[in-house]
């Protein structure tokens, strides 16, 4: 898990966290490490997929005016890897996962306007064989997209005595 | 709207939304256009927070192993956007949207394990006044996390003839 | 209640229901009555408000883009006359009622879009005192408004034997 | 959408929607207008169905004594639009939309008493193929029904600065 | 419907309601009128089914300790009238009716106790094909079991002024 | 609890379930025992209040057309008892009982149409202190009203070797 | 039934709750009789399944991180049984029972972590036949488990006279 | 957590789990270790409560009839651990819990009857301050309880190279 992570690293990730392309010089100067050392763990965490470096859009900027969430129930329930890679598939879903309570999958989709939302949910996502029941609901105002603090993780390392 | 948004900028989208820190010389041979006309759309997709370059951590590689999704109901309902607040100030969550149906807020967190989680829910969320009701579900399994599809707007666009 | 109506009376609905200004002379000479019959029934259907005669506007083509239904539920719930009276002020609702089930009121709005709606929530409604709880959905697609089938009483009034 | 209505489109709406038979010298009069003027703009929106003048009869008055909300699931829910079809086909539906939710469908039906909505819901809605599941309540009392305030619309319209 | 009973009626429905083997006599005594006026319309009564004179048992003191309700939803929904006829049949059942709401049917039934309860839902109940889902709930403590209350009908019927 | 009762009680109250006026000397005759025996023991069955002789009026026959089924949520819950005893008085209460589930009481109402429904909702039921939350449903068809099949409780007997 | 348990009998039974191991000679001294009568009442209770010896382990103490609670919905109900005996042979399962309310079983389940969690449901439990649906809980913090209070069953003994 | 158990660990505590009263003796035959290892081995597993020998008692063997499930939602949520402490000091609890979902609090009782069950919800219950809503369910049928399978922890530690 985290045991390749040390201190360096997470200073790496939280300079990148905020601003994807501050330079690798930067970094080298605030953390008092050579550029080379900077490069080299840059190009490890890219590599285990630690980090990602992307440019988010914002959906309301460029006319993606239908944000919704929803439930699917997934009948018979052995069918849900199937079902799950099917959905992944669709452009219009920007998050998907399995999850607890009484629905199968959550996911979330990104439309132009209800018009679009009505035709993914009709003509892609109920034709997908297995899904079985859907709950839709709006996304009204969006008040908080974030990276994970990585602080939080650091602070409970902190109560074991050596890493 | 995205009035401000030509071919040229969504080209521009496309490039960053996969790799952020892909050089401004690469996209600039790949679009024909030259490197300064890059830089000042870039900068201007920035100015006006339509683009973000950020670099996205994996939670779970470094330690975040109980992700949970909550549904809030806020009452007495006028007090929803102080609750907000307070919760988008949590470093925990890590989106958090006011949304239709029998709830108020969606709100995702990210804590280390069980035991983090239900202390956020117990020290932190429910003493916020006006959190009335909360249902907390485990993501089990992230299968997809994904930008807005850019083509699924400009598809879109041709309806419409001038712009 | 409909003891004062008579056969004549539901001829002149028929007609009325489908096109509010159909004239008195075309009503009259189907219905082979004198114009001034048609007159003085329809007076007697305005005056009892029987009848109504409306210019029924398309809300989508006006520029409400968010249309959506709310149940509520009324705390104290013997407030409910006082919440009601004040719900059906709001220039937004186009239908108030009280309901069976699980939720005191359904309520229909109309909004320009998304941000709107929420402010009516927000700002309005939440704002109302009384107001418990809230459960709001989007009508996606809206596909048939109509009128009461007028023959579906007199159906069944052909079994009394006189009236 | 709404660019082919103009001050003048609105200010027929706003006389029409609360009398529908009010004369169009009237009209002209009050805004100042001729009547072919008046006329003209009355047969355009009626033309694209912007404005439909009705008669409305009030249920209760001649006879309609249960009036009732039906949510439908679809299963499965692919079949949704032909399932919607048939049931706006049935007279005694007076409102029927997609919606979000956990439900597929809306519906609004008036029957003349108990006996008769119990024979819908087993003889006609339940028989057709695709309606998994419904849940039905009584509309108790209605309280208002209202066309869509046009100046609310307008009111949005003054916030951009031309159009 | 009621048209046929009159005040005498009402009066002797009023003793007999109490008092189920209260004789003619002492009813004719009490209401001014002959035996034979009280015979003849208890006969009448009897003969209409608006009156039936039971002796009722105490479940709790014969030994039915397991008294539960139970909702049904019934699929495909079209089967009700098959699923409640075999319901019905069944000794334990008490009560039976089709209600509004997310389910179809509602049943009460009497069992020695939870053993037996969970033998007729797996043995009896679910093995009758439509029935597709039941909530099952205990009562825990009868309050009240109660015969119309016979002037809340009289009541209302002072407002008409003749009968 | 049942030691009190033995065969020849259960063979009587067999035969008033059905028929509460059934005179002494037919039961007697039929179980070959004396008048005088059926008297006393039918005399402590009353006393004793396992029986009780009623004349079940058919709530439909005399004019009640709205036949509810309410759920009621109280709070703070421990008012339950307080509660309880307001609603046991209502005369439109045909049945109450503590049970299980979500909820806290089930009541029965009987009253004569959706309007006389909607004032005991409002002007009755909801002004008692603790009634927190309400859900009802209308009773459309009632099926089936029976007394307990005695014999459930004598078969089960039979598996006792001596009683 | 409790016939065959007399007061020794429960104290001893209060003895060995405690404390499994507690030798025959502790117990006899405490109860004032002999070594023999404890450890042959004990072989009666072991015998007749009354009294289970067991080794209590902490599931988190030795790697269980994720317990849960799972109801289950089983269509058609009737395989309910069958489903039943294959989810109590799964080795995860720490509890299962039929229970009343919306859904069929309750099954607790013990897994090391939330992956181990989700390939149980997938991979096991929604593979049995039957399973329609489930929702998942995951257990935060177990607070008390405790065995039955025995004194509790004493206190409701002493208000029969003898027994 | 259970870096202090070793193979040796689990093998007693295989054997204890089965049989609480088996003999240091047999277990060190059987594992071909002395007696003394065993029992150090065992006090140390009882002094960190990784292990706990219990006498178990059936609770339908002793006379608690009536065995149930409650959630319960705290309001204000954040006294959810008073709440919590005075649940647990009830006698009749044999489970508590901190749930996900839309409760807080899981609680398992086990009560001699019905009207011992409503008195401790009614009287102890929904007496405590902060105890919101409670949804009681009865356990019609226990199928299994059982301790961890402890070789579900051991296979998983295969997974890990060296412990």
């Amino acid at each position: 898990m985290n045991n390749v992570l040390d201190d360096l690293d997470f200073q790496i990730l939280v300079h990148l966290q905020k601003d994807g392309r501050k330079s690798f010089t930067e970094i080298a100067d605030d953390l008092k490490v050579s550029v080379g050392t900077v490069r080299n763990r840059y190009n490890l965490l890219i590599k285990n997929k630690t980090l990602t470096i992307i440019g988010r859009v914002d959906p309301e900027k460029i006319g993606f005016n239908a944000y919704a969430h929803i439930f699917i129930s997934v009948r018979p329930a052995d069918q849900i890897n199937t079902v799950a890679e099917k959905i992944a598939r669709l452009p219009e879903v920007s998050f998907l996962a399995m999850i607890s309570g009484g629905y199968d999958l959550e996911v979330n989709v990104m439309c132009r306007n209800n018009e679009h939302l009505i035709q993914l949910m009709n003509d892609k996502i109920h034709k997908i064989k297995g899904v079985f029941e859907t709950s839709t609901n709006m996304y009204f105002r969006v008040l908080k997209i974030a990276q994970p603090a990585l602080n939080l993780v650091k602070e409970s390392l902190s109560y074991s005595p050596k890493i």
